[in-house]
């Protein structure tokens, strides 16, 4: 490549693309529902042509959703701590903060719970699964929980109570904004349930926990074609 | 009424009636959507006419669901007891065994999460944590509760979890066999964060507790029509 720079361009305004199509999908399948979405809807709203939509997603709307549930479960912002039950809380306060500013997740955990979702679009709920009972398993390792502690069962309880206190939100409040703090209760009853007392004190539990550490991420974030979704392989510190 | 035996009977399948009517829309919401069951599906299905179901339900398809909504929130079953904290675990389990063999609560459960459900049909969640707020305040007066709980929170909290736990279950196993059992987890969790550690060995978290209590009050409901959904004023000790 002679001239790098073209094809970098080129390629970021395919990232952006794509990525305006995943937004805007995500915005009318929460306003309108999944159903009621049509393809045409979404290319004028996301102000895109037909050949550019088709060359992003084949497979159409379907092929949306599955992009949307596919870029749900990011580790981003997360970070390495000493207290693996911190790295716990830490996902999910991340999780809460950015499905209060973004329609794609939003809409994601909408879709997750239609009754056709496993079959088609799938749900990222198995994956999170796994990744909480990985992460209860180091922590009754390294000694932060009680006996008794089942990782796989709380990693499920964790899962469950994180989605039904968002919904809960949506519904009562028409609005997000409650959601790192209820979210941020969830995680104190949590630890309060399963871990050592010893390990409380050293927790932050705090409401804007996910902010900090997602906004960190962001001001950090090295290249800017790694910002949209991948999972980070080296966190900043 | 010269004779009261007529009257009574007709007045009784007029009962069954709209309860199959009910029951067959829960399934069909469940298995179809709200949106992709017609009006005539449903009255196929239940095995009525066109007049009859208007009869019940003038204003349509909305009307059921406004019905199913409005008779999910029960306290069937739910009996006194000396600790408080057992009545919030209770209505909880008892609805946990409910929702895994009625497809009208399911249909409820799925139908209170839509964008349009709070303008429309209504959803069952604001009822549930006055009710729950309710309780959580007497047990604190009681003195079951640690210092700084804050009923109306936690009352957030058990609705969230809740709903969150069975739509986990539902998304995950396809079936809805194991949500005493994680309800009743999700019990375990919260008491250990909240109640005073005296109250813990006084409750009883067990799996089969919800549906201990509504078979009891079945084999104990005085009048048979009054066991369609309606609050019981006067549960079996």
């Amino acid at each position: 490549m002679s001239n790098p720079r073209r094809p970098r361009r080129r390629q970021q305004r395919a990232i952006d693309t794509r990525q305006r199509i995943l937004d805007t999908a995500g915005a009318l399948f929460v306003a309108d529902s999944y159903e009621g979405t049509s393809i045409s809807d979404l290319i004028t709203a996301a102000r895109t042509s037909k050949g550019a939509f088709y060359r992003h997603f084949p497979g159409g709307k379907l092929e949306v959703a599955t992009a949307i549930m596919e870029n749900t479960l990011t580790m981003d912002g997360l970070v390495e701590q000493r207290i693996m039950l911190q790295e716990v809380v830490d996902i999910g306060m991340i999780l809460a903060h950015r499905i209060s500013h973004e329609s794609a997740l939003q809409a994601a955990l909408m879709l997750s719970f239609h009754s056709s979702a496993p079959e088609t679009y799938g749900t990222p709920w198995p994956d999170w699964i796994v990744f909480n009972a990985g992460q209860l398993t180091e922590a009754r390792r390294r000694g932060e929980l009680k006996p008794f502690v089942d990782p796989e069962q709380q990693a499920h309880q964790i899962a469950g109570g994180w989605a039904g206190v968002v919904l809960i939100s949506n519904t009562l409040d028409r609005h997000l904004g409650n959601v790192e703090e209820r979210v941020s209760r969830m995680y104190r009853n949590l630890v309060t349930a399963i871990a050592v007392p010893e390990v409380l004190p050293e927790l932050d539990l705090s409401v804007n926990r996910g902010r900090c550490l997602y906004t960190a991420f962001l001001e950090g974030a090295p290249a800017p074609d790694r910002s949209h979704g991948e999972t980070a392989e080296e966190p900043p510190e």
